[in-house]
Order: C-alpha cells, then sequence, then structure tokens
C-alpha cells in the first residue's frame, strides 16, 4: 500500500502535465512538448534580434523581453531611447494585482506627494501614438490558428507573437496573453510612452487588446513578475513602498558586451514543430487523458524559448 | 507638468482597470463593477452552505472553497470526511507551477523515501469514481453565455460555477477557469480522492476539463495560492521541503462554532446584476475604452464575492 502509494503519486504528479512516461501505451501516445522539441531542426529557431531583446536585472534574477516592432515601432523605439538612457534604472515594480497585470515605472509619478520629482525622460517621448492596431501587411507572417476564438474574427501567430486580424478593418494586432508586456497610458489614447508597462499574470484580458499598445512579450523570467506578493492598495498597488522590487537595471541586448548577452532561441511559430506542438495539444490520445479537447485557445499556448549553445 | 504627470499617472491607475472616474463622458458612461454591485439587491446574493464551505488556514491568512456537489458529490463527501478527521492538518502546498496550478496535499505522499509515512485517510475513500463529467439535468440553474467559446459548444454557469455542456452528449460539467479547485489523481480514471488538490494560477487550463474531478472554487484567498515561489522541481514541484507552505488546518464552516463561521456572500449567476456585469464588460463605452470587445469569455468573468454583515 506503501509502495503503491508513492507510485500514486509519482503518476499523480506526470498525470497532470499529461506526461505519458507511465502510460501503458506509451508505444502510441501523443509525443509530449520535450519529445517534439528534441527532434526540432536548427533552422526551427530563430535567435531574437539583440536590438529587440531588453534585459531587466530585478534582484531575484533576469527578465528578457522581446520587443515587437512590426507592431508597435514607435514604442519600441521609445524603449530603446529609455534603455539606453538608463531610464529604468532604480525605478521599481509598483503594482501586482492578483489574476490581471504585474507593473513597473516610477513610483515619483504614481505619488501625490507634491514634493516627488518623477525621472527625466530625456530624448525620449513623453506620449506616443497609439499603435494599438496595424494594417494587415502580406509581408509580416500570419500562422493561422483555426481553432476559434472568443474575442476576435481570427486568430493566430505574427513573428512570433500571438495575433489577431479583422480582414473587414484590415487590421492586425497582439493579444493580451499570459507573458504579454502592454504600455501603461492615461485616458486619452496619444499618452502612452513606454516608461510604464505591465505584464499579464493571469487569464488572458483579451477586452484590453485594440485598447492599449502591445511592447513585446517575456520570454524568460515570468516567475519573477507573476509570484510577487499581490499590492493590498487600489487596483493592486502597493500602499507601503518598502513593497515594491527595486529595478537594478534594463539594458538592451545590443548594449550589452557580446559575452553578457542573453543567448536564447524561440521555436518559430511557423515552423512544423510548432504546428505539431499545438495538435499535441489538441488531441492527446495517453493513458492520462480521458478525452481531446480537439482545440485550442490562442492564449493557451506556450510558444517554447530555449537556452542557445553560444551567445550571439 | 509635474501636475500633469501626476494626473497622468493617476489616471493611468485607473486606466487600465477602466474605472471611468476621470473620463470626460461619465454621465453616459458604462456603469463599474463597483457601482452595479451597490445597486444590487440582498436578494441576488446567496450565501455559500457551511456544509459546502472548506476554510483553509494558512500561516499567511485564509482561503475560503466553495465545494460543487451538485458536480462532484462523491468528491465533496469524501472531502468533508476527510476535512472533519483533520486529516490535512499539518500538510503542505508542495507544487506553484508557474501558469498553471498550486497543489497540495501529503508530503510523504510525493517523497521517494521509502521510510516515509503517508498519513492514513482514515474514514475516507482512497478512491473515487472519475465524476469528471455529469448529465445534464434541468433542476440545476443553467445560465447560458452566447458569446462562444473555443473547447466546448456551450458555456455558461450553473449553480453560481463557469460549466459547459453538449447537448449532443447530454452531458455537463465545470469548467477549470482561474481559482477553481480540482482533485489531483493517478493515471487511472479512478484514482482520485481529494487528498490532493490543486488550483488555477494562470491562463485556464481547459484542455483538462472533463479529464479531472473540479471539487470547487476558492472564494476568497487566491492571492495567498497564486503568489506562492514557483517551484523548480519538475512540473513546479518544490526541491527543497523548506519552500512548503503548511497547512494549519481545513475545516468545514459547518464544523466551526458561529462565531467563527466565515460571513461570505456571492452574487447568484442567475441574477440581472451578474447579467449586467457581464453586459458592462462587453460593451465597455467611456473615454478609456477605444472599442469595446463585445464579447465575454467564460474564464474573463470574475463571479463576485462580498463579505457578508453577519456571520450564518
Amino acid at each position: 500500500m506503501h509502495a503503491h502509494r508513492q507510485l500514486a503519486a509519482v503518476a499523480l504528479l506526470a498525470g497532470l502535465l499529461a506526461v505519458p512516461a507511465f502510460a501503458a501505451n506509451s508505444q502510441t501516445a501523443t509525443p509530449t512538448r520535450a519529445e517534439l522539441l528534441a527532434r526540432s531542426g536548427a533552422g526551427e529557431w530563430r535567435t531574437p534580434d539583440p536590438h529587440n531583446l531588453l534585459v531587466m536585472q530585478l534582484p531575484t534574477g533576469r527578465v528578457l523581453i522581446e520587443l515587437a516592432p512590426d507592431f508597435t515601432p514607435l514604442h519600441a523605439a521609445n524603449i530603446r531611447t529609455m534603455a539606453r538612457q538608463h531610464y529604468y534604472d532604480g525605478l521599481a515594480i509598483v503594482r501586482v494585482q492578483d489574476n490581471f497585470v504585474t507593473q513597473w515605472g516610477d513610483p515619483a509619478a504614481d505619488d501625490d506627494d507634491p514634493a516627488s520629482k518623477p525621472r527625466s525622460l530625456g530624448k525620449a517621448q513623453a506620449t506616443l501614438p497609439p499603435e494599438y492596431t496595424r494594417p494587415i501587411d502580406p509581408k509580416l507572417e500570419w500562422t493561422p490558428l483555426p481553432d476559434g476564438d472568443v474575442y476576435a474574427p481570427e486568430v493566430g501567430f505574427s513573428e512570433g507573437f500571438p495575433a489577431a486580424r479583422d480582414p473587414a478593418s484590415g487590421e492586425q494586432w497582439l493579444t493580451h496573453c499570459y507573458g504579454m508586456v502592454g504600455v501603461g497610458r492615461d485616458i486619452g489614447p496619444e499618452t502612452g510612452s513606454g516608461s510604464e508597462l505591465y505584464v499579464v499574470i493571469g487569464q488572458s484580458p483579451r477586452r484590453l487588446d485594440r485598447n492599449l499598445a502591445i511592447a513585446g512579450r517575456v520570454l524568460q523570467g515570468m516567475p519573477l513578475l507573476s509570484a510577487l506578493p499581490r499590492g493590498a492598495g487600489p487596483m493592486g498597488f502597493y500602499d507601503k513602498p518598502a513593497q515594491r522590487t527595486p529595478i537594478e537595471s534594463v539594458r538592451l541586448a545590443s548594449e550589452l558586451p557580446p559575452a553578457q548577452r542573453p543567448a536564447v532561441q524561440v521555436l518559430r511559430t511557423d515552423s512544423a514543430t510548432f504546428a505539431a506542438l499545438l495538435d499535441a495539444q489538441r488531441h492527446r490520445h495517453d493513458a492520462f487523458y480521458k478525452v481531446s479537447s480537439g482545440k485550442v485557445g490562442l492564449c493557451s499556448v506556450d510558444i517554447p524559448v530555449r537556452e542557445a549553445k553560444t551567445a550571439q
């Protein structure tokens, strides 16, 4: 009984993630994510342009964010300008709202104290045009996800990011999935700059799509942003300054010495292995799963990231 | 400029949650959640049966879980038996996997050490029939959500929980939305008992629907489960015992002295106010939102819970 309990416990762990290691029919079981990735070809992976890769250093570790200049070019340029000026260094994570977002920026800008001095944006723009959507462009990757979506007429992947589009309006846009990084703004649409950014840490708040600019996606380090204590103030803002997590630095990978550049690769969303991963998620057949979902939701797709063997 | 920055910062905070306090057209703006709840009638709220309400005490605070005996009656009964025996007292949160689940149970059951002695289940059953779905029953509440769904033919709310159904098969089931509590199990379908439970802490893993029994929903205390450090072991299990969060106790509210019973109410999912909340989420018109989504996804709905004025 003890031995059985142990086996049961181990298998249970595997079971919740549907790792078919213990499956009786493992010969015919759906391949796992690890198995599919192990079979992938080198050409199916892309190395993010270091000019689009932000390295945010927290006391707890490193967060990598890939910018999305095909969708938000003005914001990417402004964020690059701020990073080059070391604008973000010494700022902080000021807000963590459960099942919604973690947000960082200048605490002095969120402060009611008239003595607070928000940091200068220097050569960066204080406000930018919205960039909530962009025209559909056949030159951009469009890998459709044919499974349907509640919020958009069409969804899929574009240039490695989860995205949606509406052929009727001719627009496409990035979607507020887990790990996507958006640009905080004021009431008016032309009031964001990238000086305050947020990342989605819960169920995807798709109602924000087309209402906020999406600057990019966290490639590594999500647990450093998602597991922070929730703020007790309104909307998850920390009500005590000591609760804020300081940002040690934010650098563009292209500004770092080559030896210090993060060496990561992202699976191409137009690759055969990515398609196989989606299919394995839709049609899972193994001893654990009684029924397969037959479908995969856009924000349930975790685009694989791996350490590269050598720095760029 | 400083004053402007301050206003901008304050408005930005409001803006991300679309609180229209600063909206120029606030006369005609969509009412906020708080406004709609303030107008609700007393009869639109229900008090969870204390026989279905679990009170889990952690060192960091209290988590309330409402059981769902209309969907998983055998599991509810078994969990009640374990709670009455104080089975869970002194167990621990053993796993936190980012963007997936937080899981608790008997650490000794997850241990490879043959000297580990899993706790006795006493009068509780060690395994139960699956209870992944149940027959559609017109006597149960069914409040349809007509917005569509990627995973199920029909979705909506049943007895206060997010749910799905398939008229073709005659089945209905609870869905793996944020905050829903599921029953960990072994590979075989009749291997769960409720001794190991998990809660969804990220994007809803709807592929698990109809593959695992859902025991209920966290009504209060999600941040105590979602903000925990992620485990560094496989699948988010803690690789060091010291990282586990101990469970001080789990009690049925009905077993507590009346003065100690939590006094909470849940908005009825078949109420007019709940319908108005969904509609406000679909069709948001205020100065912040450029476009309204027109739709609301099942797992994007946060069913309101409030403190009651007096204990039950």
